[in-house]
């Protein structure tokens, strides 16, 4: 059993052997087969996000039920699955409204490192190691909670599946189920990355034009074409409030995501709306930030902002749908994930990704 | 024929003879009966809100039709009307999207204190007064666009359709068509004035429960409960945030309602949200002001931040039928309206606006 330890903030990940418990009760253990590189973890090795450590981090990831704990009905033993990192109760209001990823009841796991019951399945020698988000990822096994995982069909490629998880839904689901975009209304999307990208393809789905990206990144803008953009703005060289308003004949868009994470940027996108739009906010920002909104236009143009988690809906739900999606060949995961590598190179893998050399890469166990 | 002439910011308004010129190709002649003294006609006043001298003011109005234009085909003379103070074109994008109040085409009427085709309609000697938002309803006389009047029932008494068209729309709009409250839901009302008190009985006509009225005058909360508020939160003593908190089980609630045009109550407004939670801001804020948002709970609790204009809807279908609520007993108009004052009295009538004595008032032409 093999992990990526993240032992202090700002040093690289150690991947070494790790021991991992079985599942307690309502508990399955997971042999993951593939982790997403995802920019969040990224917040956590350098401190943005804090976190106990040592910690095995990853919250995208895609494997097999070996072993399930008590009382488990969900799924068994050989099921292929992937991660849910934003554990649901299933019971209280958000659970009950259809967004479950807005559930209070994983807080403290979240925020101590550890699994619903409070304590930790891994171990490095004496030390105990963290849980993240309660899948931890970056490990070959992994125990959590039967709410954390999701039975997928069988036929679905693993690595591509461990990115549906987190970064596909979160960007096409803003699109679909946060902002409910509808054919012809226009989009900009600030931020090509990852989710960005299927933000654009989210946007290209349900038939939006144009779709404007927009990234400080030219060979990032050039991508997002592959995704259904039909605009590029580089952002470096171009005011894009103005250059938004020009390409939507002076109006604005109806809608404008912003998937950095970076409150000015969201202020921006606010800024590029036409009158009745709305901006959709998926980045995590520096909770010492602040979105600054002019009250006067939200008003008399009956503006909005909207927070949008983890695609804005029940992954339960949407997973699925968008794996069916893929398998018949209308969403686009083959240019998404451009790269895998072996746990062993998980630090050179966010280096690639830092660099924006990879639109979304995975590592994998052998 | 009679007007109060605002000459100057900040000085009272003067009450003479005026003449009014005949209405053109599309325009209405109406005497007014009833005029509603509302805080946003003040602003103009005092000079928060930019308009051109000398100007009639007022925009709530309800009259008789005395004489039409060519073309004019929607009212005739002798018909009832309420004045509609958001000029709307009627075949834009926010036209055909239900939301005639942002129709960008009365954007020069507004500034320019003319009516659509620019001109003015109001001289006194030999000088030209303007009018405001098209309708200027501080005036016995007043000739519109037909677009800027609707046609009410015979039987509902002016003065009280006189406040329909603006107060009772935008307060009782902004609940059940700006944020859709459903039965059940919780209410927050920041400011329980003119517009609030209807903000406070739209809630209460859809079943919100609890619903709770905020403001700094213990007056106004008391006299709150008559609309439907079933708590009130005296904000100069209490932190309105943690009494939300506590009085929704320290959730927060569905909804938040900012009625006064301050930015940072609009910022309070959006802390007492619950998870899923939408900040509604209805109130005019200083356009220099700023609302700030913490980016955080904005996403990771998919809050929101919607602004509502005149009741996000078109006055021609709500006006009507909040009339017909009023003639079936079911809204409470005659709490609202507490006095009456005779045109020549409007600078008294403002006093005890501004003074918190009158929930709304309206000024009668003889």
């Amino acid at each position: 059993m093999k992990a990526a330890i993240l032992y202090e903030v700002g040093k690289p990940l150690a991947v070494e052997s790790i021991e991992v418990e079985g599942p307690r009760a309502g508990e399955v253990l997971v042999r993951y087969a593939a982790a997403g590189v995802c920019h969040s973890d990224h917040h956590v090795m350098v401190g943005i996000i804090p976190a106990p450590t040592p910690i095995i981090l990853g919250h995208e990831g895609a494997g097999v039920v070996e072993e399930v704990g008590a009382g488990v009905t969900s799924v068994k033993p050989g099921d292929h699955v992937v991660s849910v990192w934003r554990y649901s109760c299933g019971a209280c209001e958000p659970c009950l409204s259809g967004r479950p990823a807005t559930c209070g009841h994983g807080a403290q796991m979240r925020a101590g490192g550890v699994l619903s019951d409070g304590t930790t399945r891994f171990k490095r020698g004496r030390e105990r190691v963290h849980h993240w988000l309660g899948v931890s990822t970056f490990s070959s096994h992994s125990v959590m909670s039967e709410r954390s995982v999701l039975k997928i069909r069988d036929d679905m490629p693993l690595e591509k599946a461990a990115v549906v998880s987190c970064a596909v839904i979160t960007g096409v689901g803003a699109v679909i189920n946060g902002a409910k975009v509808r054919p012809g209304e226009s989009v900009a999307v600030f931020g090509a990355g990852g989710v960005g990208l299927n933000a654009i393809q989210g946007a290209r789905l349900v038939g939006a034009e144009p779709i404007i990206a927009v990234d400080i990144m030219q060979g990032k803008l050039d991508y997002a074409r592959k995704f259904g953009a039909t605009h590029t703005v580089n952002s470096s060289d171009e005011n894009p409030v103005e250059r938004i308003k020009e390409i939507t004949g002076g109006k604005g868009v109806h809608y404008a995501f912003e998937m950095i994470g970076v409150a000015e940027v969201m202020t921006t996108a606010f800024r590029c709306l036409r009158t009745g739009g709305a901006a959709v906010v998926v980045g995590i920002a520096d909770s010492k930030s602040v979105i600054s909104i002019n009250p006067v236009p939200l008003v008399t143009e009956e503006k909005r902002l909207i927070g949008s988690l983890y695609g804005s809906s029940s992954p339960r739900l949407e997973v699925p749908r968008l794996i069916d999606l893929y398998m018949a060949g209308k969403l686009n995961l083959d240019d998404l994930l451009t790269r895998s590598w072996p746990i062993e190179q998980i630090n050179e893998a966010y280096g690639a990704l830092l660099r924006g050399e990879v639109a979304r890469s995975v590592v994998t166990y052998s």
